[in-house]
């Protein structure tokens, strides 16, 4: 079994858990899940949520099932879900701005400091192996010195997502049982040098920042096509709308910021040269839902001087995306650990994250990533 | 230099030879021919074509800067390519049915054999390292034995291309000098059991078959991509329309089918079992000349049972797409017969070619291909 | 109450059947019916289907609610439908070539003759106001003059539609109830002379041919916006691909020109010049079942001399479009009788017809055409 | 001839004067005017533009001609142009935020009344028939009272393009010579009951506002292909991304939502109901200079309940479909005054505009606008 522990009850989770479980009933084929077929140390049934953490009081208490079937109207929601209930993590201000009625384990301790002894000393008990970070997306933040982290995270100051990444080396610090902390959301985890090194130092594992569904890796492998013919990418535009929360928070200009920030650090890195691109969350549209529609256009100069365009239009299901990558990189994660992997692993991030840490990692196409990917998991015998 | 034929006159001819003249010129870069940054043994400037091939009575004795001017009008044409003047090659019945004028060198000499005799005797004198084969596209033909070969295709029995395919293998035979011979049209040259061996035999070299330029290779990757990610494909859909000699032969039925057989060769052999698709030259409509446009579908089913849909739709100046890959390939195959290489190369079939011999090569993604490509010619030290 | 046979038990007349029950019940909204928010004459709810024709073995003798369950699989299927069962009607070849088994009145009774006296006899019982005629394509026929229409049709020797029509025709010549007869396919029923004649004779009424529903309209319209700022079009590609036993049988050309036909007729009449244009069904692939791809691209010149082009692509329930379709035009049809229109209604035929007869009838974008039937039917005092 | 005067010599106004003068030299045909082909009272040939205004330091001065030559690099540029010099306009802070170094009359003379005074003796010595607004887009203003409009306008308080169609009412006022002031840009003139009580009194003209080209009035017709068939809309996406100072200056919020105003402004008018959408200019891309991406996604309800879908991609030259439009608004506005219209006119803002004025007026779709101008136009002796 795979000891996992969800930051986030919203959609990412609630497709997760409602496939899994799924997939645990055999009701539904491994379809969607990067490696499945490959897998051999671990695989996604073994996966074993023991907890979620979410700061939204309507959701805070309440169980998995009657959550999910809110979020993902469109499947059934296995009624195994009714067994896990939501707890109550730290807000960080990480819902600051927005629409909902959140508090955290600070404001019920009186401090930061206290709730992250709080979520820790829970985390002790839960033994986790693998957490998963799928909240709400914040403002983009990087930290430089592992000083710097200790001293933000811990205060709460540099939002949920690095006080949770906090939370967890110093779990595996305490404990001596390395955990891998897989960032799926864009503040850069992965990316800040202070949050790899203090992972490197607790025998730990951080990977990410921000999952790579969607989109985004689809242009990354179009941007490498292009690149390997030579051709010379004039211009790049990419436009995202959906009706869902995640939608919904990216309309904040800060939010919103942070995604075009990893969305857009491939073009650069694939082609050699930055092209001119707009790429980001465009907007929110209530009817769409999970299912986002998507917009590219790339115009390129080809041999002789001619132009060509490529329009890509796309209806994507993000929720069922982000949630077989889960399923993915779960398993991935708990048997690199077993192997002693520990700090970030720039191979995983760079197939599985839109900007692979560690800081410094260039981004390559994900169909090269892949290839990478394979070659080195079975070198290390996990596929 | 790289002494080079051409077979077949055509607008792919053309583009490539206007492009050529420009960048030995530097009044272009050399943008849109793979593997250009790399090249170190041979590069596109190398290229010297030194007799260019056709059937339409049209087009025979007059120079290839009149034709090209004709057939690509939206450059400018070089004034060097008034030197090049188009010689009578072999015509094996490959415009029958088409409505053009049309005679080879078989309906001047009385017999196929003569006319054989006559183009490897020209041949002598041209002395040419590289024949690249883009006459219009026939019929899709395979030949089993070398017996076979030599049979059908010295009696002008198999079409033009097995035709001109035996005069190089019977060239490269009588002299000792090997030639490259690349088949950037459908029927199966590099396919052909009977071929490969002969020009095994020969010392030489066929490369084929049907260029990978457009919508195919794009297709290929995108199906990669859906695979890595575990998806399971329901059906892809893919139309190809244009205005070109080339998109009006392709209005006939039998030649219609043959590029079907190229261009859907991928798919069972990407995704691992063969998807619904139907992927074929859709039709001919003037105004769009050589800028086809392209539509296409593709329906997924992801994790936890959601569908998902990609549409593309391009439009693709086909000929300087074709252009650059021949700008490319020809250096690459002059090298790889200065390494000794004979037979055909799966390697480089895999990334050039829509159907990569020898028969038996599994379809790959391009990039893929590519990446592998990049490894086996640095190992040959060609790049 | 309209009294209303369907000839051709496939998947428009499930679609209609089932969604017109739903209607009844009101367990749906009067959703995707033109007209319906204006009607007061009668309306979609007064269909009273009593007899529903076919010739396929398979469905002859079974009831609408095991076929339509098969046909309209993502739909739930009213149990209402058990009690409409397929009686078998005239094959006149229609089928031929195609995968099925199928047998007419004809091949029971011995002769076409008799065929159709039994039919007209089983029509006489019936008292139909409408018959609405959506069998598989056949391909284009046009007859000239009343006799013609006589000879031939009275012998099954054009064509099942025809022979229809014909039989339509003569029970309100011997009963003297006139009767509406809708042919929702391409043979040219509205559009042959001889068919309005005998109709006109009759007092009854022919409306066609070929139901407007899909991406037909929808370039009339785009036509319509093009010509009114006074473009230039260039070219116009549209492509249709979808998986139902409708586009399997527009795969013989034959049938799949007739639709061409239809499709094209709008072009020129729109734009008054033959802008060039590849306007047909383009293939069949099974996994898209009812729900078409269409892709369409429209290249015009606009002021100064610059080039645009707008592409549409598009996921249509061809079915639903179809039966949304003849609940409006039912309803009108009877309302159209009992005013005394007889002959063809050329304002009706162009909003809801591809090729709107009588012969001479200038296609024009469907917007305008939906602007005068709206004043025409008030003024009619039906709407 | 129809003496004109332009307001902004920017992209438009480049665009409309190049083709103007091919069109006047025969050089080219005239495509891409609405009604060109009816014509009689006036024709585009008659225009003839006696001033243009800019408050931009490095165009005022400047000839039309050199500025054109920059902003319409694709076309040659007429060198008739150089015969007309931009001069001094007000600036009333239209700029205020963008990076132009801009200067208005105000700011030489001291004070916006003498700015005004000044720009009014102007128009008296130039004799305009035509004022055309196509300055920068500014904020949406509304003005509800002539006291308002005079006061605000007055005292550039309301903006340049309210102070400039105060100048056009004062300069009919005081001279007795009607005027046609048409604003192409988004803020409140033809919509501002204040500016058309004004206009009214002044015997003089004002259409408004936006002008209605590319993505928006094409969406209009498409919502009413929709509406027609009695469809539910369930959501419309439509994005626009450009690389001109136009997009430029729409990345500003306030101007951005100035845009979305009159874009949106038809949903609800022409469906019925207020269907949620996005639709606004999204980005600003250099590369794609005047020639727009547009990507629009409708889904849909139709009979029985089905779920269409239709995506519209588009690269148009928004400028050659602006100057298409003043070419064809210009002769109608002078025909208008002629048979003595004054205050607005909603039969020609209806084709000619997003957001029709006189308020209250509402928006319908684009085809059926037109078949409503075609007819008061004839019935006006003016076509
Ligand atoms: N394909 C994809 O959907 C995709 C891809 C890449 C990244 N992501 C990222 O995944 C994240 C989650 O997406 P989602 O659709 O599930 O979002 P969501 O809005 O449905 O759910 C986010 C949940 O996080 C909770 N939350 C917020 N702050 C928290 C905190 N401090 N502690 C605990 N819980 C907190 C919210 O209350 C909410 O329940 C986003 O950051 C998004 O950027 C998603
Ligand atoms: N991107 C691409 O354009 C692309 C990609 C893959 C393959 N191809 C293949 O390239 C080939 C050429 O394309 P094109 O656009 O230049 O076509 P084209 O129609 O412009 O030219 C073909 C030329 O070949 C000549 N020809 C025909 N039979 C001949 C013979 N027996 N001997 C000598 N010449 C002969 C014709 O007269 C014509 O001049 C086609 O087979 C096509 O399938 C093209
Ligand atoms: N949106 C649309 O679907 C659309 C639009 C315009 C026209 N149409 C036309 O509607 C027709 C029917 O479409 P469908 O999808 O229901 O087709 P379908 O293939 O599902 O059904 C056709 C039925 O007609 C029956 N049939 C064939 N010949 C017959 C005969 N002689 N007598 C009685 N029945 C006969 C067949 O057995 C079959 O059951 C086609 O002609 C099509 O061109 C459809
Ligand atoms: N298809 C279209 O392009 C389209 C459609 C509808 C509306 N419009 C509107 O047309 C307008 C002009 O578009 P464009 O592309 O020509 O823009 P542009 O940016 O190329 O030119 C605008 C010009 O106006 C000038 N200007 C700004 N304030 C001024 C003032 N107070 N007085 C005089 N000149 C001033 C600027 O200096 C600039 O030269 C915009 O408001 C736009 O919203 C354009
Ligand atoms: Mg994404
Ligand atoms: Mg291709
Ligand atoms: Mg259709
Ligand atoms: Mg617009």
């Amino acid at each position: 079994m795979i000891r996992t522990v969800l930051i986030g009850a919203g959609s990412g989770a609630s497709y997760f858990l409602a496939g899994l479980e799924k997939l645990k009933a055999r009701e539904i084929q491994p379809v969607g899940i990067p490696l499945v077929n490959y897998m051999k140390a671990h695989r996604p049934e073994d996966i074993d949520v023991v907890a979620v953490y979410d700061v939204d009081n309507s959701k805070v208490g309440r169980d998995m099932y009657s959550i999910a079937s809110k979020l993902s109207p469109f499947s059934s929601v296995p009624r195994t879900l009714k067994d896990i209930v939501v707890s109550r993590g730290l807000h960080c201000g990480s819902l600051r701005g927005l629409d909902v009625d959140a508090s955290g384990l600070e404001d019920a301790l009186g401090s930061p400091q206290q709730a992250l002894e709080e979520f820790i000393s829970e985390l002790v008990k839960l033994k986790p192996d693998v957490i998963v970070n799928v909240i709400t997306t914040e403002p983009m933040r990087f930290v430089e010195s592992e000083g710097e982290f200790v001293k933000l995270a811990s205060t709460c100051s540099a939002g949920a997502t690095l006080a949770y990444a906090y939370a967890a080396s110093e779990y595996s610090l305490r404990t001596g049982n390395p955990v891998a902390f897989i960032n799926l959301t864009p503040p850069a985890a992965a990316n800040s040098p202070g949050v790899v090194s203090r992972f490197e130092r607790a025998g730990a594992l951080v990977l990410g920042d921000d999952a790579a569904t969607g989109a985004t890796p689809l242009t990354a492998d179009l941007l490498e096509h292009m690149a390997e013919r030579g051709r010379r990418v004039l211009s790049v535009a990419q436009f995202n709308i959906g009706g869902n929360t995640d939608f919904l928070s990216l309309t904040e200009p800060e939010r919103n910021h942070s995604k075009e920030v990893t969305k857009s650090s491939m073009v650069a890195d694939i082609l050699g040269y930055d092209a001119p691109h707009y790429i980001r969350p465009t907007g929110y549209l209530e009817p769409l839902g999970d299912r986002k529609f998507v917009a590219m256009h790339i115009e390129y100069e080809s041999f002789g001087g001619f132009r060509d365009e490529v329009i890509v239009n796309a209806r994507i299901n993000d929720k069922s995306n982000l949630a077989g990558l889960m399923a993915s990189i779960v398993p991935v994660a708990k048997s690199l650990l077993e192997r002693g992997v520990h700090g970030s692993y720039a191979t995983v991030n760079r197939f599985y994250m839109k900007m692979p840490g560690p800081r410094g990692t260039k981004n390559i196409s994900k169909i090269v990533a892949y290839q990478d990917l394979l070659k080195e998991l079975k070198k290390l015998d996990i596929i």
